[in-house]
């Protein structure tokens, strides 16, 4: 019998018999999958979904359930924001960079506000208001926030800034984890059958046609029949070290993975197939350094004392920029105005004060003439409301002049830079896995982070980029999956 | 019958005949493939050799015929350097960064010796001097020059500095192409049957074996059967706008390519067979900003008028850090003592001049403070020797405080960034293709930019690293093949 392998498809002349059949086959239980198994089922598929864990989540549920939604919500009309979705288009290019898929950022863009329709039909629950300032999420159950870099340079000049991460009514963080839980329950109210604790080893090929999964569910391979289809869910590659090394190696700069078993096996399964695998190189990182909030007025620089870009843009994008820095730190510089204890999590140290940044510089073993320079620089035009070097803007930009002074150390190594990959195999706008030629594979589908999707570029991430990518075009999928 | 294509082996039992038997059939006839048809007719192999073009020569010939090799050579030794097979390992470890495959890091080193005798057994000539200074390439016939980064921070404090480029005996620019057309010599004198406009299409396989390839001769339709192996030489992707625009979007900040056909078809064809391709985003980018010499003692700003880089590293290394830079150009800053007329292929143009760094500055229309601070630092510290921030060293570290002052612009769409991928298969020491899981792929080889090899990592390029590469692995592949 020919090898069971997630590196080649399993010929569906040599499965012994069916151990499970039903029309789709979603692999994986986070919001993707979830979100591709309701709308196959609404489509009138049976459905049965595996999931290698005990229960539903995938990196969703570690998310902070905010969803990357414009083009003029009930909450930002509310709030006094103009969105359309020629803005909310324009804007997702932006953020996808060189690595930006322009069909996808204009169908989403188009479909934004009905997606965001079909998730309140789903019971997600939202408060409706607009809470301001510099958040990575709401600390209270509030909606709207500010989520990428939409007020800053150069995003700002490319579409019209609003603030687009609407968060899921929950008190504090962690609004991943009651997010999955809805769409779950809803996928089992609409009959998805869920055999979890079973994981996906191989696709089952007739032809060039993919029919079926092999799964492993209690030490046993099960063969499972997917009449229609199969959508992969299964989430990146951030817990696979040989992958990353292979792929993505820079990440090796930083420890802290966020994932829940992503060990790229959805991304190896669709390659198997034919699939095609783009962008592997791109990943997302954040060190929480806008905690406390006044700390988002901060200055950043490298070890050489140099900024390297405006401040004011989405933690996660200056967070990246940090790490393509020289050496192996860099430095957010506070005021006595501005700093305040950092949270323990972020593992950030004090690693310079003084009366004056010309003492803060000595205390950091900086060249005299750098750090304070690069400050005195700064100060000067903040006053009068300018940043030329970088285009930060107001109201984020503002002098840091008031000694005591402070120098926190950001550490690639030991500080808290939290990472997931972002890339994946390509889909059509429909969730249908391409082959390298670029034509749709019959009867494979994928959704989320096992493929290349919205958040495509790490430099241009923002928050809930990922979970509208996942719920999307995970539905996209399912929908699809459904009428193959 | 199943469809011949890039993308998928074409099974042995749908050939309808052999149009050609052989042992080893190469594809690609430059150096990786000479070097590898030569080493397995050396095996007593009887060997194809099938180019898409209507002769020898793909990037190796547009190169300056330079190959990276050290652990003390005659040239290097009568030079009065030292150098050892170890220092050699480090430094190409080093310049693989995070990409480095270690492996054919020490196996190249311990080797190097050795492989520079074959080389010269092959009649590849040696003037057997020693050049220094910065070059490009000698303008001469010399042999040895700096051709990297071993000089420069932090190279130089990982592996004990020697010039390592050894270029072939040949008046001015342009050794690639007399090194191939001496390869391709020995490559006719040892029976390797060469068939020229001839375009592999397909790869055949029998079980998981590759047992030959189906080429396009005349716009008919041939099939080779390869009773030992097939290698696939046919360089990288950079004249693939769709694979570029997928694996290293990055290089379209930039638009010179130096390929001849590199379409990526090795790679796509590797793929088919179950390989692997990895690194993908990584690419080789310079701007000639050394040219003339003089310009090696400039000084490197990005827009906002900040140094980025030690500019004593390979040029390639400096480019590549300017292309990372913000905006669309950097500058390089020169004196009266070493500013004179760049050559015109390079395409940069004078942005600014001035009778102090201010003038330069303002020309510019820098904000006050910027490049003339950057430069008054770099020039108060050059004098003492010392460059506190990026360590650049002397010779090459020298304050530019003989007014006139210039600074030339280096933009990224318009002067010359020549650039190739670097990313490519994956394959073991022995140059065996290697599937997704890490084993060797039976029957198929490669070697060359269609590889991921030696210089794996754009940052870290050195001139002769291609070659190395190409030579002495496209030698393991061949070898490996016969005796298959």
């Amino acid at each position: 019998m020919t090898e069971i392998s997630l590196y080649s498809p399993f010929p569906a002349n040599e499965v012994p018999s069916w151990d499970f059949e039903t029309d789709v086959v979603v692999v994986g239980f986070g919001a993707a999958g979830a979100c591709a198994a309701i709308e196959a089922a609404d489509a009138g598929a049976q459905v049965m979904l595996f999931e290698r864990n005990s229960g539903s989540g995938g990196a969703s549920a570690l998310s902070g359930g905010e969803i990357y939604i414009g083009g003029g919500t009930d909450v930002q009309i509310a709030a006094g924001f103009e969105d359309t979705p020629e803005e909310l288009a324009a804007y997702l290019k932006a953020a996808g960079g060189p690595c930006a898929d322009e069909a996808k950022c204009d169908l989403y863009a188009q479909e934004s506000l009905s997606h965001y329709a079909w998730l309140k039909a789903q019971g997600v629950p939202y408060r409706g208001n607009y809470l301001p300032g510099k958040h990575i999420e709401p600390t209270d159950d509030s909606t709207l926030i500010w989520s990428g870099s939409e007020a800053a340079a150069p995003f700002c000049t490319l579409a019209r800034p609003a603030p687009r991460g609407h968060v899921i009514q929950h008190m504090g963080w962690g609004g991943g984890r009651p997010l999955i839980d809805l769409l779950e329950t809803r996928a089992r109210e609409k009959g998805v059958e869920v055999i979890a604790d079973s994981r996906a080893v191989a696709l089952v090929q007739e032809g060039a046609a993919i029919v079926g999964v092999v799964v492993r569910i209690d030490n046993r391979t099960r063969f499972v029949r997917a009449r229609k289809g199969v959508v992969l869910a299964t989430g990146g590659f951030v817990l696979n070290e040989g992958m990353r090394r292979k792929y993505c190696p820079q990440t090796f700069r930083i420890n802290d993975p966020i994932g829940d078993k992503d060990d790229g096996s959805g991304i190896e399964l669709g390659i198997s197939a034919g699939g095609d695998a783009i962008h592997m190189d791109q990943f997302f990182t954040t060190c929480p350094w806008t905690i406390p909030e006044s700390h988002a007025y901060g200055v950043m620089v490298n070890q050489q004392g140099q900024r390297f870009i405006n401040e004011d843009c989405y933690h996660g994008r200056v967070s990246r920029a940090a790490v393509d820095q020289p050496g192996d730190r860099v430095y957010l510089l506070l005021d006595s105005a501005h700093f305040q204890q950092p949270p323990g999590f972020a593992r950030v140290a004090i690693a310079g004060t003084g009366e004056d940044w010309e003492e803060v510089e000595r205390e950091l073993e900086m060249p005299e003439g750098t750090l304070s320079t690069t400050m005195a620089f700064y100060n000067r035009h903040a006053r009068e409301g300018r940043d030329p070097l970088f285009d930060k803007r107001t109201p984020i930009l503002t002098p840091l002049d008031q000694g005591p002074f402070v120098a926190l150390e950001l550490n690639f190594q030991t500080s808290y830079f939290s990472f997931f990959t972002l890339g994946g195999l390509r889909t059509s706008t429909d969730g249908e896995v391409l082959n390298r030629a670029g034509t749709p594979i019959s009867g494979l589908f994928a959704a989320g982070r096992c493929t290349s999707g919205l958040p495509a570029w790490g430099h241009g991430y923002s928050s809930g980029l990922s979970l509208a990518d996942c719920t999307f075009f995970g539905r996209q999928a399912g929908r699809k999956a459904a009428g193959a």
